[in-house]
């Protein structure tokens, strides 16, 4: 038996397409003489579909496109993710569901047992979970179905039914997994760890297929995996993109081994079809970005350029009276180095239009953040205007350092549509760049080695108010993607003052963040949908201040 | 027994404030001979504490601050909300929790049962679910107790277990709610229509008390209620202020009929208290607008001067040269009825200087949008360089109706830290209005009469491209608030081209909402974290587009 697994890549709400476009798959899947298509967690209607699900509407337009697809089922059998709804008396639940598809119909519907609510996933939000489990036949052969979640049962502590181990019960001879598995750094090992400990524990081969694609800004990193029931690996797919992997059950491929992917490397994948998705998803053609000379806008140009090609980037350099000679002419030896158009429009007569004005209204006060935000607000305005006029998508390049601590402008370097590097510290940034320059120099090396600066004042280095970054970046991760107290960060060898400082500065700035653009995902708890913290909130840890 | 309920209005994460402020309030109440002092859910934290939770130094510092209050209950006892950890060598499990402290101690711990996960509400990402019920044993009377969603179980049809039913097989005397329940228009009316029922149905008498307060977008009226065991109300105190109800149940005050509050007043109520703890807990003292003659920022300012007085409120008229003088005049009747500084900072220079500078790029294009929203981002950046150079919070102006459909800048009139009638529809900040000038007029009749317009181009108004207001919220409710489908809206009498271009409006510009300020809710559906549909999406109901 030929099954075909399909990372498929979806655009969120997009039954219409989403279903013509997986129509186009199968029939190329037929002339392979393929028995089984397998598509990934609600391949139907792309995930996460999020509040689309309070939509009547929308759960029965789901359910009307998998009795369309089901036609399609002549030729060839297909497992789809997809929405159920069971419609009783007394209540309407909706499922998360995998419908398998054979002879013209709908066969059987499996639903999901565990259901993620943490981070990004809001399950418990909108679906029932499943009480039992479901394998469907397929000649003479039992595949247990299971979606996403249902696989990570050893992973948590917290969930009571072992989806795996039910079906493992009832004698199956295949488990199947369909997921939507956000990306994150270095997920992958604890992915396939996982499939590779679930086969040889439960003793059963399994097939895995996750979804492709950037969906706001959750990356899928897609990805077809077929191990054996000794947890050994016989094949696995291409990331990040849809190529479909096919298993032949009577013919098995050898045994392989995976190499660990390199950690640049699959962040910059995952970053540019973030940006690529997001751009073409959401029908644009072009993006542009603000080009300071420094390296996080050098970088977010050289993956824009990556994820759209050279001829749809468009930078500008926007110099006010306090930017180098070095920033701006590294930013005309990027464009240069990337082949993109660049813009120069200097901003000193807006800034000095606007001072003019307002003076009469800030009373003699001196000089303080209020200009440097001024300056930053008015290249957001210059961007924002091009952007409107041409139909440019913009990128904004802040980094999750600063954008931590509030090091940016609201309304001005902080405009923009998709941020591209918001969940990457600044001293991955350095290491991504450099990757970026491995065979020639792309990023100028004076954005690498110059102090950096947001350039709003005389002199000004970011080391003027933040420690250095490896510093900050240490204290961020604890407190941030780890969770950890103001106690066991000191513990961890950084200093009381320094940590005090850095958390305040953190959580004084949620409200930056809170209107922050969507932000693309590579870390276990990025700024945005997934992280969830007042506002308004006056924590401060009882170790530091006894009550 | 005297029972003083409190409808505390705690600082979100302000564990040491929160606890300091509830050691005064006892110290009255010991005074006035109390012997039960019954504080709302999650009090010692706040509500919503969101992924603060995620914190296991903020879980143990609310365990740490219960045992820390217990000795205060040596002279009166002590119910309150907060938050529980119990840490077994399996699993940590946290729960929502009543804590019930007597003769300096922790006497016993109630766990909430039915965790809302809809809406605002994210309890199923936080807490573990009681699975039995407790009731707390005072001068031989058994209290039942419950968290808020506990007593909702006959307003849902998806819960399984009826807490309160439960309780009162176990043949309690009386029943607590302690809840932190938000405002909507119209909802103490099912708040109370519950409380009666329950009692009534389960032949109980019930205490309630709610959290008063506004933390970030969500306001909570407070009130604290008591019903007898035939459904009949007794006691009702005051709503948005934290004045105790005490009830002696040794002598229950006379059965009281209750007053439906007036639509405009409840609202008015709730958005001057979202303001002013939205300024007051994040520490500002005095707030900022822009003031362009129309009725939106007219209602604001208003709104923002009753919650904090004339003396905090700053208006700023930046007219341009489309802006009408009926406008002008407008703005500065305004001011002078509301009696509140006006600075005037006309943006012609601004907009000028930017078209000089950015005409080079725009190769010839025709006027479009792009000069409309490059005025709105200048008055952006004008009120953004005020607020940060007198420490000044800006309040945004814009209503739901315009928010709904993407009528509105980002990075212009969507500045702000906080949007205060962004949950507000167009006809009904007329409503509004007329209320704050049923005695006499305060926003101009001008500001009232004359055609909504952005004033961006000439002679523009808001219904050259928009649908009549009363038609495009009866849409918007439809759409947003009710989950209708395309379809069903049309059967409400709509035209189907009208539904269809208001649908895509609202779907293309998630965007903007993505990025808007914190807004205070007063609806069941409001923008912000309680409504989350995908930016990156292409849902089309089949309805319209056939498959």
């Amino acid at each position: 038996m030929k099954i075909a697994l399909i990372p498929f890549n979806p655009i969120v709400g997009d039954i219409r397409g989403n279903i013509k476009k997986m129509e186009k798959i199968l029939e190329k899947l037929v002339i392979q003489k393929i028995d089984l298509a397998v598509f990934p967690e609600l391949a139907v209607c792309g995930y996460p579909p999020r509040d689309l699900l309070d939509k009547p509407a929308f759960v029965e337009d789901n359910q009307k496109a998998v009795t369309k697809l089901a036609k399609k089922s002549k030729k060839i059998k297909i497992l789809t993710g997809c929405v159920d709804l069971i419609d009783t008396k007394n209540s309407k639940k909706i499922f998360n569901a995998a419908a398998y598809l054979c002879d013209g119909e709908i066969k059987q519907i499996a639903h999901k047992t565990l259901l993620p609510t943490y981070d990004v996933f809001d399950e418990d939000r909108y679906f029932s979970a499943s009480k039992s489990t479901c394998y469907i036949n397929i000649n003479n052969k039992k595949f247990g179905i299971t979606i996403c979640e249902d696989l990570w049962f050893s992973h948590f502590h917290k969930y009571k039914i072992d989806p795996v181990k039910e079906l493992t019960r009832q004698g199956i001879d295949y488990l199947i997994n369909i997921s939507a598995s956000p990306f994150e750094e270095g997920k992958l090992s604890t992915r396939i760890d996982l499939i590779k400990n679930t086969a040889r524990k439960n003793n059963i081969p399994l097939f895995y297929v996750n979804q492709t694609g950037g969906n706001d800004g959750i990356i899928f990193d897609g990805g077809a995996v077929f191990a054996d029931n000794h947890g050994d690996l016989h094949a696995l797919s291409q990331r990040f993109n849809e190529t479909p992997l096919i298993i032949d059950t009577n013919s098995i491929p050898e045994k392989i081994s995976r190499k660990k992917p390199n950690s640049c490397e699959e962040i910059i994948d995952a970053l540019a079809l973030g940006v690529h998705d997001y751009t073409k998803k959401t029908g644009f053609k072009k993006v542009l970005l603000g080009l300071s000379g420094g390296i996080d806008s050098a970088l977010t140009a050289a993956l824009a350029v990556k994820a759209l090609g050279n001829e749809n980037v468009i930078g500008v350099s926007m110099p006010s009276i306090f930017s180098s000679e070095g920033s701006i002419t590294d930013a005309e030896k990027l464009a240069e180095n990337l082949n993109i158009e660049l813009l120069h429009i200097p901003i000193k007569p807006m800034f000095d239009c606007f001072l003019n004005n307002l003076s009469p209204h800030f009373k003699n006060k001196k000089q303080d953040v209020t200009e440097e935000n001024l300056q930053a607000r008015i290249r957001g305005c210059i961007l924002m205007a091009l952007s409107n006029k041409h139909g440019y998508l913009l990128l904004t390049t802040g980094n999750k350092s600063e954008l931590a601590v509030g090091y940016c402008t609201l309304y001005g370097d902080m405009c923009g549509a998709l941020a591209v590097i918001s969940d990457v510290f600044k001293t991955k940034i350095y290491q991504l760049s450099k990757y970026i320059n491995r065979h020639n120099e792309i990023i100028p090396s004076g954005s690498i080695t110059k102090p950096p600066s947001a350039e709003l004042k005389y002199n000004q280095t970011d080391q003027d108010s933040l420690p250095e970054y490896h510093i900050l970046d240490g204290i961020l991760k604890l407190y941030i993607e780890d969770h950890k107290g103001f106690y066991e960060i000191i513990q961890s060898g950084f200093s009381k003052e320094t940590v005090y400082k850095i958390i305040q500065l953190v959580d004084r700035t949620e409200y930056k963040r809170k209107q922050a653009a969507c932000g693309l995902k590579i870390s276990k708890k990025a700024f945005g949908e997934g992280r969830r913290i007042p506002i308004v909130q006056n924590y401060i840890p009882l170790d530091h201040c006894a009550i």
